[in-house]
């Protein structure tokens, strides 16, 4: 018998109408034998609304209480969901995550999951049930306070059940059909992705594909659950996350150069400029940024002209934290003896990301001449092994994406790309 | 140090505004120095729109899931309330019933209070906090899923937790003043009652007066927990519901004939024609209209006709079960061998209540010649030790109302009336 967990987000229960389509699909399964477990978020705009109301009655709700309100947003849309599987003939037991054993940090907003004790949940599924978590939320560890794991959390709320109930995989259902090579808004002629491995993925991830949250392909990955990331509103395959061993024709004869391009409108790059050539300027200018949990990614510093014994830094940060962190560097200028602190937030990053890259040389040549031959001037550059991220204006990221995807044979015209394409 | 618990309905939290408004309230006791507990319904229609939600996805849905879906409502103005006192400063936390250890039986949808374990309410207490709990919600000590408490539970949670956490007095907060001695809208004359005993609430409470529910009246006789019924637009005094022997005057020379004038037009008449004059045959009638949990609530039997051997017997049930009652009755006509099944819910209650009469004989003339001077027709009569309950035609309740109001010295004319309007 087959365990799966299915995974619905807003858009999927907006409305009575979806939510019924919904338990049309879970009470599908189930029909064909398999045990299911649900995991819903809230329904379409419940979450927005029920922060209008808190702002309404105080400007800076006190962080528990906003996790008291917001997780009532996930328990209606399962109970729902429960009700219209009822309707169907079938049984269901809505949970709500402290009910469902979702264990978590204290960290009200964005707690992390610790551990699931889903007791309840497997008591429900041998006796037959159809199961519905609440998403987004669990219970605090230590405080018994209920918690919300913030962003994209639902996802990585699907893919812990579905380890800690031993699911043989893990569905994610959206209004999207799966991973893209590129973002077809931007490439009319992105493929979607078949198979992609969990490292690639989480790169994708990290890097703007918005489909799936980082945490959740690391969760996923550790705890070795396939996840197919699909659409609610249709019967079609999507892409299926999975360990590479796991994916056909992966061995690195086979394996494409590169399985797709991502990228990144919201990051924005500080440089500081003259920094004295000493010993300790560089780790002071980097712990004051960090003092306030601003996260920076790309890093460049030039190389230190002998004539002024100084150099230029320059760094990216999230184009939200960007202000602060100018706000903070200004504060330590006299104290490092920096000359200015410039920013710009009209960049973009664009990656490209494959296994196949381990094994064959040249990617590096291949992205950047594409970019030069597009006009493309490159900023800044970082890589890990199996991506490749360049910063450029960010009027240029369109065509970067595009110059990338032709580059590297993903476009769908060529019939032999199409394997290729899949990353393999 | 006082220790309160206050309960806020769902027309005292109904928006942005009025929940800023209770906050201020509560606040305002905390700065004086009291504990305080706050009980609180969910804001205006919340219900009501839930209510809606659920019937379009289901016709009938679950009482398990009804109950996960309703308890939001609660859930959500606990949490906005603690925001908006924490925007004056103060430190709330809000708890769910099944967090402040509210432990029911598992009848979803009318689920009765078994226990309080306030474990988590009485550390937050003792830390200085204000606790606000949801209303009208709990946890079933044998399934551990969450369940309601059906129709007027609020104030009942609010009475119990009173009792849990040896709370001095309970607040009961509502869009009227108090209990008034006739419903003001047909005794424009009618005046506020400052105290009254717990069994001349019950009374008035059984017999149709709305402010207080029956369950929570007896709750608060039993834990001997004083009541105070009062509107959360004012600060007036309202209504004290406490032990007799605590209220001043109270002493059976002082004590007036009559508190109050209580009407209820929700019952109907059921009338059985000439059942035979033979052991069991009532019993059969009540046996059958009980087994569809139908409250029976007045009894009357005609004497037995000598001539035909047969007598009638009418009874009266609330109007919403009365169709059912006679459909249930006419299964078992022949059965039994009466004649016919008659039906009228055009009908009212009219009841005076009052301790007093326990010791001055002539209360049961006194209002029967009020009504005979107003030309009104009495249907049916029943009777406790501090009640007399009268059934008339519906047409005729305010007037029936109006006769026993003035006739026990109960108008707001005479001042040396007042003191006999108290009840005392």
């Amino acid at each position: 018998m087959t365990r799966v967990v299915q995974k619905f987000g807003g858009s999927s229960v907006a409305d009575a109408e979806s939510i019924k389509r919904v338990a049309r699909r879970v009470v599908n399964a189930k029909q064909k034998g398999d045990d299911v477990v649900v995991v819903i978020s809230a329904m379409g705009d419940t979450t927005d609304e029920l922060m209008d109301l808190a702002n309404q009655v105080s400007p800076q709700p006190p962080p528990r209480e906003l996790d008291m309100l917001l997780t009532a947003g996930e328990r209606m849309s399962a109970a729902l969901l429960a009700m219209a599987i009822h309707d169907l003939g079938a049984t269901a037991r809505s949970f709500t995550g402290s009910q469902a054993g979702v264990i978590t940090t204290e960290t009200h907003g964005n707690a992390r999951i610790i551990d699931i004790t889903p007791g309840r949940i497997t008591s429900a599924i041998e006796e037959g049930d159809i199961v519905i978590v609440a998403g987004f939320q669990g219970v605090s560890q230590t405080t018994k306070d209920v918690t919300t794991l913030g962003r994209g959390a639902s996802d990585t709320t699907a893919v812990a059940l579905a380890a800690a109930v031993g699911a043989d995989y893990c569905e994610i259902y959206s209004d999207v059909d799966g991973i893209f090579t590129a973002d077809p808004r931007i490439v009319p002629g992105a493929r979607r992705i078949p198979e992609i491995s969990y490292e690639e993925m989480m790169e994708m991830a990290a890097n703007g594909a918005k489909i799936l949250h980082l945490r959740c392909v690391e969760y996923a990955r550790r705890e070795n659950v396939p996840v197919h990331v699909r659409s609610s509103f249709s019967d079609k395959p999507g892409t299926w996350v999975k360990d590479l061993n796991q994916i056909e024709g992966s061995s690195m004869e086979e394996a494409a150069l590169i399985s797709g391009v991502a990228h990144d409108r919201n990051e924005a790059k500080i440089t500081v400029v003259a920094v004295p050539d000493q010993p300790g300027a560089a780790a002071r200018i980097f712990e004051s940024v960090s003092t306030a949990d601003i996260n920076v990614d790309m890093i460049v510093q030039n190389v230190s002209s002998v004539a002024t014994g100084s150099t230029d830094i320059s760094f990216t940060v999230p184009t939200t934290d960007g202000r602060k962190g100018v706000e903070l560097l200004n504060r330590i200028r006299e104290e490092v003896g920096f000359k200015e602190v410039l920013y710009n937030d009209q960049i973009g990053k664009v990656s490209v990301v494959g296994v196949g890259m381990r094994s064959h040389p040249g990617v590096t040549a291949r992205f950047f001449t594409a970019l030069g031959e597009a006009g493309i001037n490159i900023e800044m550059i970082s890589t890990s092994e199996i991506r490749i991220s360049v910063v450029v204006d960010s009027e240029k990221v369109d065509d970067a994406v595009r110059a990338a995807h032709t580059a590297f044979g993903l476009d769908a015209e060529g019939e032999a790309v199409v394997y290729a394409g899949t990353g393999r």
